[in-house]
C-alpha cells in the first residue's frame, strides 16, 4: 500500500456516533482531564477567523464551544487536547490528518461542511493579519523532476487496480472529470462523452497517429483505436496502470493500435497528429511547464491538434496542503495564467477552452456514492484511516470544485502556423457524445 | 481629417505603374542620379535579413536588385534614395510610411507580399544579431491614460462615419470580426452572425440589463435590443460613432431600451446581468488592465456573465509600429496570458475562449474588396496618401490573420463563485447564428 500515515493510530474499533462505519481510535491520547479555559478560547478565534461559519465543537469531556448568537449546523468533535492544537496551529493539514485518524469527527453531511468551511474562510482570508497567513501557510510541495515523478505517481496511482474499480466508472475507469452532456447521465455514459468530447475537439481521422502523455488505465487511448481507428502510443510511469491497460487493449484486440510506453512524458519521441494529455498536467509542476511546451512542440505534426485538461484554478494558488501531502504530491492545479503561459513558451495557438468544473463536482459525486457503498471493501484492503482520508479527500474535492476553488479546463491547441484548424464548434455538438446506454 | 502624416508630400498626379489608380508624389526627391554601390548593398543585406523572401527591388533608375539564386514574384520599386535609406534603418515604419507616400511601389498582390514577407521575416528573426533587432525595434507606443485615450480614439474612429460606410457591412456597421459560420456567408450575414453568437454566449434573457464598454456605432446593442428585449447602456468616447449609433436607435426605434452613453469604460456605473466589450480591449493597454478587472468586477451582477472579444496574440509582442503611430494610437493586441491576466485580477472563472482568428482574415478581405471598390471615393473624401495608408492597413491586417501574427479571442467568464453559469455550449450551435438573407 503506498498511502502513508505519519499519526500512530491504535487499533480501537469503537464506533464513532457520528461518523457511519468508521472507527475512532482513541487509546492513546489524554481524553479524560477537562478541558481547560484557553482551549475553549482557541477554539472560539479558529471559528472567528475562519468567518464564524454555522459549526460548533464538541470536545472530548462532552463540552461544547460555539460562537455567541450562532446557530450551528454541524458539530465537530475532538477527541483529545493534542487534536485540538494540531487543528489550531495548522488547520490546512491538521483537519484531514485528525479526520482521518478519528480524533476529529463531523455530525451532518462531510461535503456540506466543508463546502461551508471553504466559502466562510475564502471571505474571511481577506482579513487575516499576516501573521496568521504566515502560521497557516501551505507547506513547499514536492519536487516533480524525473525520480520524485515516479515516487509521485506510485504514491497514488499504484494503490491498486481493485481500489479503484470498486468506485470509477465500470466503462473505461477514467479517473478524470467526466462530461454531462446531459445532467441526468449515469457515470459511465458521461465519462464515455468526455472521451468523445475530447476525440472531436482533436478531429481525429482514420489512420492517425496520437500520442497521449499520462494515459491512466488506457481508456482514451482503447476509445480513439475502438472508435477513431487511430493509432496510439500512450505513455505512464504507472505500473499498475500500464498492467491493467494492456490487458485491457489485448482483451479489445486493440493491442495492434495501441503501443503502451512506461516512460516519462519528457521522453515522447515521434511526431504525431494529435497530442493529448487528460489529467497528467496537475502533476507536471510549473518548474516544468517549458519542458511540456517542449515536448509537444517537437512532437505535434505541424497540422496537428494538441488537446490539455487539467484542474486548475482562477489565479495562482498554493496547492491545499494536506491534499498534496495525503494524497497527491507534487501536485498543482495550474491556475489560467500559467496553463495559457505553457501555450505561449510552445507559440502555440490557443483555440478552445472549454471550463467542466461543475461537471468535475457532479463526477466526484458519483465517484463518492460508490466508495460510500463500498466501504467495507475499501476497509479490508486498507484500513479504516485510509478509508476515512479518502472520504474526506472526495468530499473536499466535490467542495473545491462546487465553490469555484478549483476549475477544470480543456484546451486545444495548435502551431502557430497552422491554418488546417477548425473554423468552429459545431462538430462537437451535432451529435449527443454519450452513448444512449453503456 | 484626424489622420496625421509626418512625410511632406507633392501634389504630383502621376500615375504608378504599379499601383492602379493612385498617385506617386516623387517631386521633392533626389531621382537623377544613378544609385551609388553600398545602396544596393544595402538592399541586399536588408533582403538577407529578412529571410530572404521572392522579391527584387527596382530603383530609381530602372536598375534592379535581387538576391543571387532567387526567382522573385514581387517588385518593390523604390522612386528615391532617402526612401532607401529610411526603409533600411526602419523597415517597420518606413515601408507603410514609404507605401503611403507612393515612395515604395508593390507590382503584385500587396496582400500576398505582405503575407510572405511576414512568413519569411517571422522564421529570419530568430537568427538576427541583437544591434539589429535593436535598430529595428518598435517605439514606445502611446499612453491609454483617460485624455490621451480621447486622442488616440478620436484619430481612428472619427474619421467620419460616412468613410466607414462605403466598406463596412450596410446591416449594422460592425469594424470588429464577423463569424462565418460557414464559409459562404456575405460579409452582412456574417456580422449579424457575429452579434448572435455573442448574444447566445451571454445567455441574454427578455428584461435583462447589459453595460456594452466600446460600443462602436451601436450595433450590438441595438440586435440585442431588437432580438433579445434587453436594456442596454453602452459607453463609447468617439462622438461620430455615438452621434450615428443614437440616430440609429430612434430610427429603429429602439432609443427606450438604449443608453448610448458618452464616457470612457473606466466610469461605467451600475451593475448589470452582463458585461460585453466587442473590439475595445486593444485600446486599454496593459497598464490600465486592472482598470478594467475592476470595472467588470463591480458592475457585473453575481449571476452575470461577461464577454471580452478582442485582437490579440500568442505571446506577448510589441505592436506593429506603423500601425500603433498611423492607424491606430495607443493599440496593443494582449497575448492570451495577458488576456488571461485580466480575468485572473478579478478572480474571475473563464468560462470558454474561442479563437476566431481566421475569421479576421476574412472579415478583412470583404472590407478590403468594398474598400477598393470605393476608392476614388476615398480619394476625394480625404486623398491619396491616406487611401494607399489604408490600403496597407487592411492589408496587413489580412496577412497578420492569416499569418497568424494576430489572435481573434472572443472570452466568457463569470465572477468565481457563480454556479448558475452554461454546463455546456450546446445552445451555441442548435439552429444558425447568420439570417438566411440579409
Amino acid at each position: 500500500m503506498a498511502y502513508q500515515n505519519t499519526e500512530t493510530r491504535s487499533d480501537s474499533t469503537s464506533e464513532s456516533q457520528h461518523d457511519n462505519a468508521l472507527s475512532i481510535p482513541m487509546g492513546e491520547y489524554e481524553t479524560r482531564r477537562a478541558p481547560y479555559f484557553w482551549e475553549r478560547k482557541l477554539l472560539t478565534k479558529l471559528m472567528e477567523y475562519v468567518g464564524g461559519p454555522p459549526v460548533q465543537f464538541e470536545l472530548w469531556d462532552g463540552s461544547q464551544v460555539r460562537l455567541d448568537g450562532t446557530s450551528p449546523r454541524f458539530t465537530l468533535g475532538l477527541t483529545d487536547p493534542k487534536a485540538l492544537y494540531h487543528l489550531v496551529a495548522n488547520p490546512n493539514l491538521a483537519f484531514g490528518d485528525l479526520y482521518s485518524a478519528g480524533r476529529l469527527t463531523v455530525s451532518g453531511d462531510l461535503t456540506e461542511l466543508l463546502t461551508t468551511l471553504y466559502r466562510a474562510t475564502h471571505n474571511a482570508r481577506q482579513q487575516w493579519p499576516a501573521w496568521l497567513e504566515k502560521l497557516w501557510a501551505n507547506h513547499a510541495p514536492r519536487s516533480t523532476d524525473l525520480t520524485e515523478a515516479r515516487q509521485n505517481i506510485h504514491h497514488h496511482y499504484d494503490l491498486g487496480n481493485e481500489f479503484y474499480r470498486l468506485w470509477l466508472d465500470t466503462a473505461e475507469m477514467q479517473y478524470t472529470c467526466a462530461y454531462y452532456e446531459t445532467p441526468d447521465l449515469t457515470l459511465e455514459q458521461a465519462q464515455l462523452a468526455k472521451l468523445e468530447h475530447v476525440c472531436r475537439k482533436l478531429q481525429l481521422k482514420p489512420g492517425q497517429t496520437v500520442v497521449e502523455a499520462g494515459c491512466g488505465w488506457g481508456g482514451l487511448a482503447r476509445y480513439m483505436a475502438r472508435n477513431y481507428g487511430v493509432k496510439v502510443h500512450a505513455y505512464n510511469i504507472s505500473k499498475e496502470q500500464l498492467a491493467f491497460a494492456r490487458e485491457e487493449a489485448r482483451r479489445q484486440q486493440l493491442d495492434h493500435l495501441i503501443d503502451y510506453v512506461e516512460d516519462d512524458y519528457r521522453n515522447i519521441s515521434g511526431q504525431y497528429d494529435a497530442f493529448v494529455s487528460v489529467g497528467m498536467l496537475e502533476h507536471v509542476g510549473t518548474g516544468h511547464y517549458s519542458d511540456m511546451a517542449a515536448v509537444i512542440k517537437r512532437s505535434l505534426k505541424p497540422e496537428g491538434l494538441a488537446l490539455l485538461h487539467s484542474i486548475g484554478r482562477n489565479r495562482p494558488m498554493k496547492m491545499n496542503a494536506w491534499i498534496e501531502k495525503r494524497i497527491f504530491p507534487g501536485a498543482y492545479p495550474p491556475s489560467i495564467g500559467e496553463f495559457m503561459g505553457i501555450c505561449e513558451e510552445g507559440a502555440f495557438s490557443v483555440l478552445d477552452v472549454e471550463n467542466l468544473r461543475l461537471h468535475y463536482a457532479r463526477t466526484l459525486e458519483h465517484w463518492k456514492e460508490r466508495f460510500e457503498a463500498h466501504l467495507d471493501e475499501v476497509i479490508a484492503m486498507y484500513d479504516e484511516h485510509f478509508a476515512r482520508a479518502w472520504r474526506m479527500y472526495l468530499s473536499g474535492s466535490i467542495s473545491a470544485f462546487e465553490t469555484s476553488s478549483l476549475q477544470l479546463f480543456q484546451v486545444v491547441f495548435s502551431h502557430g502556423e497552422n491554418n488546417a484548424v477548425p473554423r468552429n464548434r459545431k462538430h462537437l455538438y451535432e451529435s449527443p457524445a454519450a452513448p444512449e446506454s453503456v
